[in-house]
């Protein structure tokens, strides 16, 4: 398990003033970052130079309490299964003891140049493995 | 059914150069507000005025296909579920023949003073009833 | 002068209840890519298919009023100087009779191969000489 | 003078591969946030609990350099001018040795329950004094 801490930021909320919803899968991408740190170049090097993205081909989230400006969430963050070229992450956030959310998130290796999927790299499998925590029953 | 249509934004992409995942769920607001905007005052109304929100409980969304700069999608709202206090929204995104992703939402009608679910104002079940489209098998 | 009006968006006040005060650049842009619109290609082909673009060097905003949720921000836009390969914009927001913000824009056409500074275009440059209002004493 | 160091996340960059010039008035009011941190409650508790804010009047950039995913960039705060009831803040982004941008900006102390400027709070004149730093000949 992975965890970051993010405050939320003053221009995250929604006329609800909560933070809009949306904002959960972008607080995840953060936390996925932090999880493929240690691949070679780091995650933004996956991309800009390897080339080798991780595209959703799905999501999902279940909000348990609003988040607000002046928060600080973590978000921790586990791998559930390993596949060929495809993976299940899952970000589970917290406010203190208080739920907020969890997302999960199937990614495929893909290659930026021709977006089609590609061999996952020994590295980004090398994270995924050191990370495995399945979910019992899901 | 409600389609709006709506041209990718230069801002929107990510440094995959698709449009970013998380995304897709402000594109889905979008969706439901011009879903909802008959009801009295328009879906603004409902929450500046009414103070009656629809924060999501639950949210999912299946990429078939990646968004680029440049290109418009169109987004098909429908309602697949009608509770008493909650509903079930699908929204189905095209552009042009080509299936680009779908995305569902669980909503519940809520009190934005006190953060707690309320009844379900007339006029928001009013235009989920209009839009009802049960998703066979699903 | 091009004129686009845009209804402020729920994801795009900040924890002070207000549009955030760099959502306006972005409200900017979406003005700019309206008043290119009819470069070939439109503005999203000159920056995906031609690869020219126009970066920012300098840009600033001065705001007379705050806009909320539920408004509809009415953006005229003009040319106020043209350059041999920059050229300055001018922006005015209004909600109804209220003025809310003006935003200046110098944009320097580049080729986004090289990022570096480029010849105008001429069909970039027409457009600049159909809305051209030079400011005066400005 | 306050400085913050901040990654260029995933999805803060345009379809020209650049960091949109927008972001950058997010990234000053970040580091905004870090110059006020020692008020009582920090920034967030000024916003929240004391409902005072501070929006834009003016805001302005000058951008030397292209800014790209996988960088970081070093933010440095000072105060260049203190008024009654506003100040001006100055931003200096570099990458490395590399000057990106600097960004300037005046704010108003304003009670957010009516939208009025207020005395400025003695903590938050404390902090502009602390890091005070007029720039010779501007």
């Amino acid at each position: 398990m992975i965890a970051i801490e993010r405050a939320v930021r003053f221009e995250e909320v929604d006329a609800a003033g909560i933070v809009f919803f949306a904002r959960f899968f972008g607080y995840a991408h953060e936390a996925m970052e932090a999880f493929f740190a240690d691949v070679d170049g780091g995650y933004a090097g996956l991309i800009v130079a390897r080339k080798v993205g991780l595209p959703a081909v799905k999501t999902a989230a279940e909000y348990a309490s609003p988040l607000r400006y002046g928060e600080v969430v973590r978000i921790e963050t586990t791998s559930t299964r390993i596949g060929g070229r495809s993976a299940d992450l899952r970000y589970v956030f917290a406010c203190g003891a208080r739920r907020v959310a969890v997302v999960t998130h199937t990614v495929v290796t893909t290659d930026l140049s021709t977006m089609r999927s590609c061999e996952m790299p020994g590295d980004v499998r090398g994270a995924l493995e050191r990370h495995l925590a399945p979910v019992s029953g899901a």
